[in-house]
């Protein structure tokens, strides 16, 4: 059994035995360099055994969303749109319906300015509804859009700001973006995850805050993660394995003979390993994450990505052949 | 009577009989450089003449605020935090009531960004009341603050987004921050207007919107306000009084024979010239405002003042030989 | 004869004499709602007569720059390829010589960031030309990119950091862009003009400063230029003329005796008119500009359209198919 | 011996025995939390000894520095203060010498935007020498700044554009201020070093570039580094000691019996261990960088206080009294 805390779905599913899944289904698609792992929890015991709630996870993988590719990225927006057109229509969400997105994170720290910069690229229209011409107003829904900021500058729980807007503007769906924190260091920038069962944010750079979920908005929320960063406990220890694996094969002839504690050590329950390197750490490191050099570009083409693919996914008039109009 | 329109009161005050104000009381203090211009509007009547809502409106002017002087910008701050707390108090708000303060307006437009770099500068403390140690708790109160954007961005009216906040942080007090427009284009940047009477967003260079006040929100609200931009309708009107008086004493000789219809223009009701001036200029210049080259600068040093301000007046442990610790 | 100051050569030319233009020619054509006016002046008569030096200017206008309209961007964006390319071969320079891009202006002044925020989207290679395979190397040539900032903040004239960086860069070509002021406040944000004659930054937002040119720098310059503000008193001055207008045919009956006085109003010599207004108006708002409301999103989407368009006309790998993946 | 590389010469000199420094002039001083630390390198051979070229290095610690403390961050930028005028007058420069300052690291990753940040800060006056008023012009002296950006954004090695500024500038002393890696994690954000040997940039988040120094510059370059980031294989060492460390009293009975092995991990010369780390960390974390979540607000505090400590050390007019106006 693992308990370390990750955002991602399909992390949490890594470590189960896939012989005896009771309430979980799980499907893989592989398309050139992407993969699609998609999650469906379908009853109460799904949901204790993976240890997140009932509903659908999707995960979308590919090292190309990092490089400065523009043909990737645009593919990887329409497999997004595919996937939030999927949960959409999965919630019974009206063609017409309002939304309201919420970009959580802080835009003042690269890593966790992912929300704020989607909410920036999001085609807002719920103000001039009532002022468009008739051919447009068929292709257009309300959408509304919103970055609260965090509790650090706020003062005020996100989630508070969030109920407070949704008893004012009143929308069918809430899609919430949120930068997250990974397990692995190899998932940073490379992974998309979206869920219809809600968010916590402030999991990624800042501290875990109340939900953002049916349960707390009353509506259905959609969420949108991408891990940017590893907080630091966890990174030691996907390090210190790396370390433990890579001092067999590459330390001085004369360490070897720790051979056996090394097979130990690897042995060791994760829940144990991560405890100590917890406690070891704390206080020095508690509070540091792990994000890679390029984060200023890559948050970016996410942003991109994602902010299109909402407006692609949620207004029926604008459709596949405009994605390449709509890049960052 | 005029009815050319403009945030501050006191230009409002301008046109009218000084002779027979009733359920007007003005008066106006010089201190050094510095005007302060206090009008309270005590009754229905006065509201009529004036034609704003009984309450107090305080106006500080100086020359000093757009330059860059930092004893007079402290100065400033001082007189800035008296005045709010006469309106603190004349409002009954108690020493530990939670505050919610809003900055207003646009922060990618740089004359509109005061109210959002102003929640920057705010000592936020309503998320950390429980956890702080005794002797620092008496001297802080709870504060949030929050810029919802501009309507433009959002597709939520402010004044939706702040309701749904005041419903849920349960404020005593909410102040406002908001770039203003001014009808002269001689109290851009050194004109600071406080008013326990609430405000109407977007006066400045976006369009105006459903007010914020205790009547829409529930709460008192104090709004801060400064003058950054003339409309261009306005500018015009008054560059033309201007350039009218100008071309009597400068103009080509030849040209003066048009004297009798310069003191025609001259005489024309302000109300005549400056829907003249809309119609013509519509819709060329009707979307646009007049700003300072130097405005980058001093909506910062206006922003450091009116946040530093705010959180001298309204936490009580921070007194006044803490200002020159609080600037920009 | 007109002398008041503007960026724009197309502006200058207007109020000649087009029957006996010596060295001076013109061309211009119309491609659905844009214009592209194309002015070469030929010899040292022509430079005195148009008040501009020896060289080519283009002029790309189009009312959908600043409409939200992607596909009218694209457009436009190639338009601009195809005339960079021709000034470009105009100039002689190599397919694999060295370009810098130099943007000028102030970040932190919204109509001022154009320069700044094109040298963001620029695709710079110059430090990776000698790591990149051979397959991409032929389609790329070296091109570096430096947004300098303004005298005001930096305490240096640009024309000095630029020259510094062409000693060391020794580049081929240097492209300057900045942001213009424009005579006609029917030009902002609609029009890009295009030279091979260099600029004089600081002409926009602040004071005009020493020449980036051939004459200066030892290498042909390219300037781009977007007018994103008038000038207050060049403000005034249209106005008025408007002003005027409307007033003979909107003005109360009793005003309109001045008749025969707006007659002479509207045949002052333009130099005459804009010295009074100067004059006047100093120095109340002799320091100030003017520019639209919806400035910050219309400046986003000129920097896309003209790093953009640099990208293609400079890096011959990147061809007009591509254009789509660039936007914004 | 040891060979990580670290940019703080108080972390070279830590491996050092102390009784047989010859060339190496140690001395600290404690002053409540503050602790400085002066290293003289003055001959060759305390250079080769200490790694680092001969001059001085002056170390200023404090765990006040990322506390939001006022008057902390106040007595800090007085020692700075004290410690940058020791340096300028043992280099001899004028009072009226003119100051190049540069802000080396990319403005747009938040541990990396120190730099950037501290040119915003500096009040620089190059330009306005000419007009100042003959009482001012006693206190100040010629200083200008500019922020050159990093090389992957430019396409230039921050050292061409460096000397191209200084070529045509002409100052008798450049100060870089550039945000550094360090080598153990309890000295992010708390450490601020000076030295008059100059820099090498992007040691922190980018990769190391050529030097800034007299000898490429012709010139003294006073660096002013703060450590914001630990670089992933300098982390994870540490870190490991940590772990291991932590393993002997907190891991689990049956672990222990691994003494005779972690001995041995703890006895790795440092430079063996360094290497394993790195191999077998490349390259999925050889690009990663760890920092606190914090660094949004400490890296705008440490921008106030270097540079309003620069501006009082360099103006002879603005004197220790004026330090509490000038903070942020």
């Amino acid at each position: 059994m693992q308990n370390i805390y990750t955002d991602l779905a399909m992390e949490m599913a890594e470590g189960l035995d896939t012989d005896n899944l009771t309430g979980i289904e799980m499907d893989v698609v592989e398309q050139d360099s992407t993969k699609i792992t998609t999650i469906h929890v379908v009853d109460e015991q799904g949901a204790n055994t993976l240890g997140k709630p009932m509903g659908s996870y999707i995960t979308i993988e590919s090292p190309e969303i990092k490089q400065n590719n523009f043909t990737a990225h645009e593919e990887i927006m329409g497999i997004l749109v595919r996937q939030l057109a999927l949960l959409r229509d999965g919630l019974g969400i009206d063609d017409n319906g309002t939304v309201l997105v919420i970009g959580l994170g802080n835009r003042d720290v690269t890593p966790d300015a992912l929300g704020p910069k989607v909410v920036e690229g999001v085609l807002v229209t719920r103000h001039i509804m009532g002022t468009l011409p008739e051919e447009l107003l068929g292709g257009l829904r309300p959408i509304s859009a919103l970055a609260p900021g965090v509790m650090g500058m706020t003062g005020i729980e996100t989630a508070e700001v969030v109920k407070g807007l949704v008893g004012n503007v009143c929308p069918q769906l809430v899609i919430a973006i949120d930068a997250l924190a990974a397990r692995s260091i190899n998932r940073i920038n490379q992974t998309i995850q979206l869920t219809d069962t809600g968010i916590s944010p402030g999991a990624g750079v800042g501290n875990r805050r109340a939900a953002l979920d049916e349960a707390t908005l009353g509506v259905p929320v959609i969420a949108i993660g991408v891990p940017t960063v590893v907080d630091a406990a966890t990174f030691v220890n996907d390090t210190l394995d790396i370390f433990l694996a890579g001092m067999a094969e590459e330390a001085p002839e004369h360490l070897r003979d720790g051979a056996e504690f090394f097979r130990m050590l690897t042995q060791l329950e994760e829940q144990d390993k991560y405890a100590v390197i917890r406690n070891s750490l704390e206080p020095a490191v508690g509070n540091m994450f792990v994000t890679p050099k390029e984060i200023g570009e890559v948050v970016k083409w996410l942003a991109g990505i994602i902010a299109n693919g909402i407006n692609i996914a949620m207004h029926k008039g604008i459709d596949m052949d405009d994605i390449n109009r709509f890049m960052y």
